[in-house]
Formats: C-alpha cells, structure tokens, sequence
C-alpha cells in the first residue's frame, strides 16, 4: 500500500466517524448520505500528503482535510441541483431522494461544517490556512458556467477543480509549517496536475473507453464546451465548420449518437486528442518542475510524483 | 443622533464601498442588489455597540460588522428561495429577478464573503470570533422549518433571530477584548431581546397597525405556527377549540378574511395577547438584566438600554 492509500484509507475511517449530529434527522441524513457515498478521498489525502512532504504530523492535518471533503460534497450537492442531476456516484443525488429545499439547507450546513472542520489547525497557521480557503471557495464559486475561448476554459477548469487540489495541498503544507516559498510551489504543482487532469477527463470522455463509467461522448451530447470542442470549432474550416456548426445546433432533430459519431469523425480529422495530449503534457510538466524545485528529499518527493503519475494513468 | 443611528449611518456607507468584484457580472449583480436594498443595519450596527461598549476601537469592528450584514443577507436570500416568496423589502427577490440557479450561486458566494469578513479581526481574537460566527450559523441553519410546541417555537425563534442579535453584540465585544464572562453577558442580553421582540413582531401581525408596512393576519392566513397560535390552541376548548380547527383546516374553503377575523376573535376571548405581553416582559426582563450585570459604567451601557426600549417601541 502506497502512502496516498494509506491516506484515503485514514480519511475514510475518519468520516464514517464524523460527527455531524446535534441536528434535526432532516438535516442530518442527507449529510450522512453524501458523505458516507464515497468517492476516492484524493483531496484530504492530498491535505495529508502536503503535511507528510514537510515531515509535519499527518495527525493535526486530518481535520482540515475532512473540511476539504466536506467542502468537496458541499460542492457537488450544491452544483447538482443546479445542473438538475438525478444521480451521483450511482445514487440518486439529495433534491432528487428529499428536496430542493432539504438540498440547499444541508448544502448550507456542510459549508459552515467545513469551515468549522478547516479551521481546527494550531493558531499560528490558523489565518493562512483559513485565507487560503475561503479564497479558494471564492474562486470556485464564481467560476463562470457560460465559456468561450479556449482560455476561458483552462482558466474555469483551473477555478473549479484545479484550485482545490493545489489548496489541498498547500494546507498540509501550511500545518506542518513549510515556508511560503515551498507551500506555494507545492500549490502549483497541485493546481497544474488538476489542469492537465480535467483536460484528460475531456479526453477520456470521448476516447475513453467504458471502464471509467462514463457514457462515451456524454460531454458531445449534452453541448458542454470542452477544450476539445472549442479547439475543434477554432481550427474547422469549409466543410467541417458547416458540418461542425450543423451538429452542434439543437434545433435539426439529429441523434445522440449521431452527433457523437459526427463530432468525433472531425475531432479525428483536425487531431483535436493530438492538440489535447500536448496541452495536457504541458500542464503536467508545469506540475513536476514546481515539484522538483521543492527543497525536500527526492525520497520524500517520489509519494507525490507518483500520485501524479497513477493519477494521469488513470490508476486512482 | 443616537449612538446606534450613528453606528448605522457608518455601516451604510461601508456597505455601499465594499468591494465584491473581481467576480463574473452574474453573480456580482445580485449580490449588490441584494446588500444596496438595505434594512436597517441592526446587526451590525450591534456589533459596534457591543465593541464600544468595553471601550473597544469600533473601526476595528467594522469588517467584522459588515460580515454579519452579508451573512444576515445570505441567510434572507437562501430562505426567500425555499419559501418561494417574490418579494423582499418591497423588490422582487434574486431568484424571481434572475434564477434559483444566480440565487443559490450568489447565496454561497456570500456565504464566503461573510467568513472573509468576519475574520478580518486581530489574530488574539480570531478562533474565538470565528467559532461564534460558526456555531451560530450552524443553528440558524439547522432550526426546524415545523414546530408544534411552544417550547418548540421559542427555541426556533432563537435560533432563527436571537441568536444572530447575542452573536453581534458578543463579536463585538471579543474585538474589544471583553472577559468571556462580560460577553456572554452581552450575548444573553442580545438573545433574550431577540425572542421578546419576536413575540412583539408575531403580536403586531394581529394586533398592529399597518404603518408597520405588514398586513394585519398575514400570519394567520399563512397558518404559522407562531406563539399566539399555539397559545391559543393550547388554551382553546369546547365551542373555540372547535372553531379554531375549523379556521385552521384548509380544505373547507374559509376566505382568508373570515379567516383573519374569528381566529383574532377566539385570540381575544383568551386573552392570548395578554400571554404573549407577559412572556415579551419576560424575555425583555432578563435581557435587561443581563445588560445590569455587565460591568461597565451606566452612562456607557445606555446605548445598548436605549436601544432595547425603542426595538420593543417599534422606533427603529
């Protein structure tokens, strides 16, 4: 077992034990639920990581990463009743098994329980580490849901999946106390993996094979401007503009799979997973030069490049 | 001018420079709306008291101050979303004038304005302002949208109303260094006050008149279970118990102005505003004599006495 499994499983143990009772069973179950659903735990794990980096105490670190997980379903729960999403990790989401209303309260209540969770740090480290976090759930808050260029899009993916993991990491590198230098590197690289992940997870949307549990060109169907797709409409000229154009417009009555299959024939043709895999591979290399300009062992590094590494393979 | 006019003028004008930019115009909107509508800055201008009270500098107390105000405002614009009302001092709510998506969205962003605010105190003082602001939001939140009992009730009216009062005024007083004993003393005084002018607001929706801006009965046509309800059902029998079901029951097509007028009739012949005049004097009692035991000077504590008469006074 690796550190970032030991980690999860630190974490997961945590959060059966959880204690978010001492409210109304209304409140309470819907909590419960998403919390106990599961998911892979990277964030904390990441929080423990970035304390371990700094041979600070993984201990002291685990409230302020049960906050982050907390914070990460706050997120979710709150994004899925604005998407109007039924299910979630296979389980039907909180507004759809209660309601809208039970939805936006316990919403509420995990937020105030994150920030309750994050802010269990000594007191010397108490007002970066909460600065960093509200900061962080500002940005992602304001992500803009409507995008247009291709840089608009890295700079929103960078917002709503990237920050958390660089933030993650920064303050488990704050609980143990890393200079400011050496915290905000281990950000970077936490915040450019996140980049060059999300842009994976396009890819893999429509390359990907099934494993994943995703329905394959689920991002075409449903319009979502990837970075794919918007390189694809920047570079299409003559026939595959018009074709491109036609398929994307949701008046024509054209299929699902049709469009899927449509989308993906000009993908192919203009090397749209070409152009994706550079930038990916940019982002990536971004993240492991700040990595290995952090002033620790490479032994101490190898956990963190290896998460990397599993996280781009697609093993975690 | 009062002290509290004074402090309210202040936060007024900080509001309108508070700075929520550097977000997409869509949620930046709506939050401005929402804190330039107004109200009239009760809350924070509490918090100032409660600082000047123990002779704290209340320039310090500002930001603080003006967390509780966002906060305040969030809480207004989650609760207008799930009781779906339209309007809200007199202007159509975010989620009617743009959507529930903007209203939910701009609600979190908000939320987290309120804690980077409220944080913004001197390190000394950090956690324990910090876990106030916290435990209260939490009870806020987790207050019970039902209630059957009169005990029930006026622990949901605490929870919904008192306990943000005590909260400001004891924020205040932690920024200017108060005992723990001197602001908890505070707190029960902002709380109690709170419940007693609860009582007076649900006694003005039968009994007051329209300067008030509310119209008389809203509150019996609604069917809220406030004091005067329960009272009523708890002391009604025979001829008025059956009666009271009657009105109550909404299948039998009753307009709501006989509505109005036999349940305030049945209130009358039991006196349930004599009971809830009693039990205001008795909230309004012991925060008054919370307020006595601080020890601070009573030229120093009339700001704070002043106030409590003129809120229960309806004069402010």
């Amino acid at each position: 077992m690796n550190l970032l499994e030991k980690f999860s499983l630190r974490i997961a143990e945590e959060i059966r034990r959880l204690d978010i009772k001492g409210s109304p069973a209304e409140l309470y179950e819907p909590v419960e639920y998403v919390l106990s659903i599961g998911g892979k735990r990277i964030r904390p794990a990441l929080v423990l990581l970035g304390c371990d980096l700094f041979n600070g105490e993984t201990e002291r670190a685990l409230p302020p990463a049960l906050g982050i997980e907390v914070f990460h379903n706050f997120t979710l729960l709150h994004d899925d009743i604005m998407d109007n999403a039924p299910i979630r990790r296979s389980k039907p989401t909180v507004h759809e098994k209660w309601s809208i209303n039970t939805a936006i309260l316990s919403g509420d209540a995990m937020f105030v329980k994150a920030y309750q969770l994050v802010s269990q740090v000594e007191d010397s480290v108490l007002r970066p580490v909460l600065d960093l976090f509200s900061r962080t759930a500002l940005d992602m808050n304001f992500e803009g849901r409507e995008n247009v260029s291709i840089a608009e899009y890295e700079r929103m993916i960078e917002l709503k999946t990237a920050v958390l993991l660089g933030t993650s990491l920064k303050i488990g590198a704050l609980v143990a106390k890393a200079s400011g230098k050496e915290a905000g590197l281990l950000y970077d690289f936490g915040r450019n993996l996140g980049i060059a992940f999300q842009l994976q997870d396009d890819l893999l949307d429509v390359y990907g094979d099934k494993a994943f549990g995703k329905q394959t060109g689920g991002d075409i169907i449903a319009g979502k401007k990837t970075y794919l797709l918007l390189k694809a409409l920047e570079l299409a000229e003559g026939e595959n503009q018009r074709q491109l154009n036609r398929l994307l417009s949701r008046t024509e009555g054209i299929s699902d799979s049709e469009k899927v299959t449509g989308v993906t024939a000009i993908f192919d043709e203009l090397d749209i997973a070409g152009h994706a895999r550079e930038e990916m591979r940019l982002y990536f290399d971004k993240a492991m030069d700040s990595l290995e300009r952090i002033s620790v062992s490479p032994e101490k590094k190898k956990g963190l490049g290896d998460f990397a590494e599993q996280l781009m393979e697609r093993k975690i």
